[in-house]
């Protein structure tokens, strides 16, 4: 029994909130459970020196944790003066991943700048970064059409993420932080909507796993990100 | 006329939010109008080394904004390595000003981390965080107080904070960024709830002004600090 | 009684010594008593890039102290990598207080550095430091008016400042180091020689103050201030 | 066909050269082809100050690039004063991947500090480092022993690494700078000399790819990781 | 003929000037023509961690430069969040020079931090630095003797610095900077009061030097430094 | 006698290995003894701003040591964030020295970066760094001749330095780490081919010596160096 009294397959209610920041040109408010990330898209007319001239354009993303957002308080970085590296880690996996699903070429040359910044945090914040800003960034896209500056929307689909784990040797979806500081095994899925993969991320934090423990839990991230893609779907309006 | 259409004494919506942060000890989301900020209170058992054996506590303050809290995208200062000069002028003043309602021999040997974070600005967002974080200090203490570790609350009153500015000749209360952006002088009041003054940071941003002047800037803000703290109490269940 | 000897409305012997540095295009070796503080002028013939084909030049500000300037050693910036928010404050207070007599479109496209750096500290560096920071930024602009670069020097009038504070319940002005580290309440008047107010600064240090306690400050200070405008009209030869 | 001319599951030639640093209590030089990675291993009778009193032991390891190891020159992250994001998602690989294998209460309260320099980059720095790293620690064990203070190595086994990726739509063993450059999908296998998977990073680089299309690359890590492990073992005298 | 009309073998004006610091253990502002620098001496009761129970002191140095002690204004080092290459040389070099003539037993497990900064630079900082530490230093032996703390001063003498160097083909001795700049050659020497060698730094700016010049520049600066150690010796009142 | 069973007079076994790395310009491995440093040399068609159409060339050096480079680990610069006071010394040496032989003018409009790492020390790191960067120079400036953009080799002749020092009482050549540690006086000697003085650097580490210590010292590099130029010529192919 998982400590949420959830089933194996089971994600944590998750929402969408689109708009909840009034400034950006996309938003979006995920919470996957108690885990809650504000995800904003910034246009930039300009792209990086080195990008200048290609004809294309480029997503990065930055990543942040509110010093409590988390269950004890954490340093700022801002304080410290540097970025730890599990920061630097998780936001070029979320720029990789919505590269991923945008057309590059299609998006015209300028830059779009996503912050993810987690204002709680209960296990699992980079899967949900991940998903939340897929929507920011659909609206972003939306707003530059809106404006005349493209025609279409350059995304070619969704892309979510979700974290699967072996915990006390059953394979679980979406693990909350009591479960994720005591799993055996923890994996990171960036899925496209249709399935395809994007990005894996596999650790044993114990014993090494084996392929078919790992094929179980691509099965569950599989399901998950079926239900996580139907819902970024209808927060964008698209279902 | 105001560009909000508001009357020149007149706040903005003024919201406080408490335990919105389900980790801190303490927490409040204050929105004055469209300036939101979430304040979080964090108790230490330790205090700073220069402060041990002292017998006193502490209380300090950091301040931060979300990239996109503003208009157009402000670099992460994380990102930078550095706190910007206006940072940690904003964090000392928050951090002296709620001291200035705490016994600092009653609360312990122990220190209170406040952090201000800036979900979204529209002027204000200093004063804000002062009033926001009053609340979720005293909230802080509250839980020591269930958790037996203290028998008293040792907050002396309240402390609020709000900004008048003369804009287009006129003196107006709280102001809002369109007005902060064109005002001629910029005034920061730190009051108690008793009406006694904490801290007065007063700024002409284009030609001198006079005592007269500044005189009515501090009427105004003392009506609105009057309405703030009565806010705060109610917040808090005072009242 | 002051542990100077001082009336409570006296100010310290004030010295304003031009031309001390040779190579600047203005400097002034600025004394408040003990507070000895080396302010110079420098002329860059660029602007920093937003201000670019704006037709406005700039008054910007660095302040630093010696390590040996204080009664005990402080560590050095430089060498700790960063300058403290204190310094960071001084030093955006000092650029702030000097703009507001320049008219930065009569002084052109060109920048001006003003540097304050402490060589002995005995209580009000920062008061002193805008004071002698004006003489130097005038004899900078005179430089500038011989070299054929000006017609008329774009300063408005003088502005100087001075310190005033509640010690052992008595409004004193110009306070001293050992008055400084035991007052009850500090302010730091910025007024223009002819009185208008460009910034004001008050911080309760124990309890809060009351309205009649502040105005007994800025009575104060105006009259300090009417004499060291004085004095720097001396220093730079308009009287 | 290759560019290298490899068949599909071919390793590049592959050496081991243990004792190749005169200071380190353990090291390796490692060459995958034109890839050659210094690996060393420190022993240091202290744990982080987090790990105290705990009974258990600590590997950790940092990873950097020589500035003319790549085809033109990269800056050198001491003079930049930042270790890149890349970097710092490398040396935590490394450590992780490392700890995997060690028995950390049999190793005996004390650090083991793994370098890995890259003194020539020909793709697959990392790989080449996780499979030098671990010759080197094997080796630093078994000093600890020969000093008198182990009595077993705490190794559980090997650990290697290998990437596979998919080319030209092929999957392929052991990418080298020119195949990496070009891949649709590039992963990262870290797996134990029994097959056990330790860690799995897959990216598609451009079009998502396939559950099928991943068990391929799996599958000719396993065999590559099978032969590595066999020279692992060769190096450190076990076979 | 030299820019200045010196002799080849003649010093620019020196003049030390002692206790010019109020705060400082010992102090000295040293002149050596248009170059000013103000050293420190300021004492400090703990030694370094690694020195700590070997029951020595340690004498170490820093050094900086005002932005406006140059031509042109130098960015500040504070602000820019780090020491040049340059500076870090010249601290080094003063802390080895004095410690030379100190006997580190005998002053006790104590440190003495001395402070070089160069409020007008015209050459010769490093040497003038040296030279004027020396004094600072002494007098803060002194301060300890007279507070029962030292029974006899640690110096075993003096040690001053000079520079010389080939300009336009003739050897002379204490380069200005408009000597300096155009120098074939440039040679720093340390010497003690006894003619002892503590330290030679020669550079050839242009062309390679021989060992006859080498020997010349070294005459003059034997002379220059018995003249620099009678002024110190003056200073300190030895004499 | 020497801990190496060395004559005073004689080098350590030095061998200078060019072509060590494949993507470099020019590359040297040179070994002075224990002493191993891996030196490149990499061509930057771009000159550093304030060189910019000077029709001038560049020259500039950086050194790193690898951590495990040591007897006992030495943290890593690049993750301490900053090089230390050392580091910029020795880079800033290198750089002068290699310039003294270089005809700026004639190596047209460029940059060449040298890169100076200790993959293992023992003594004379910075002399051995400059006697094998002087071979890697040649050869990229070799390369510029193959590649048709430079008509001859700018370099005038060979640089080369050794390190000399008291060690008991006696001048010996070329110390090693532990006579370096124990030597009461260390110089390092830049000369050229031809004896040249390009720089010369000598401290009293302990006691003050004299003018006949120092030029048996010079003597015995002046030896050194000419056997240094030997190898190096014959390591260019120019013998």
């Amino acid at each position: 029994m998982r400590p949420s009294g959830r089933a194996p397959d089971q994600l944590r209610p998750v929402s969408l909130e689109p708009g909840f920041s009034r400034h950006a040109e996309g938003s979006c408010l995920v919470k996957f459970g108690d885990t809650h990330v504000l995800c904003t898209a910034s246009v930039d007319e300009k792209v990086p020196p080195w990008m200048r001239n290609s004809g294309k354009g480029w997503v990065t993303a930055e990543y942040g944790m509110l010093p409590r957002s988390t269950h004890t308080r954490t340093d700022r970085e801002a304080a410290r003066g540097k970025q730890s590296g599990r920061t630097q880690e998780i936001q070029r996996l979320i720029g990789r991943s919505l590269r991923a699903v945008v057309n590059l070429q299609a998006m015209g040359e300028r830059q779009i700048n996503i912050d993810c910044d987690v204002l709680q945090a209960d296990g699992g914040t980079r899967t949900a970064s991940i998903t939340g800003a897929w929507v920011a960034l659909h609206f972003a896209f939306q707003r530059l059409i809106k404006d005349g500056k493209l025609a279409a929307n350059p995304l070619s689909g969704e892309v979510a993420a979700v974290s699967c784990g072996l915990w006390e040797g059953t394979a679980v979806l979406d693990l909350d932080y009591p479960e994720d500081s005591k799993a055996e095994a923890d994996a990171n899925f960036v899925l496209t909507g249709k399935g395809g993969i994007v990005e894996i991320q596999g650790t044993a934090e114990q014993d090494p796993f084996s392929e078919d423990q790992f094929l179980e839990l691509l099965k569950l991230a599989k399901k998950g990100i079926g239900e996580l893609s139907k819902l970024q779907r209808a927060a964008v309006g698209l279902d």
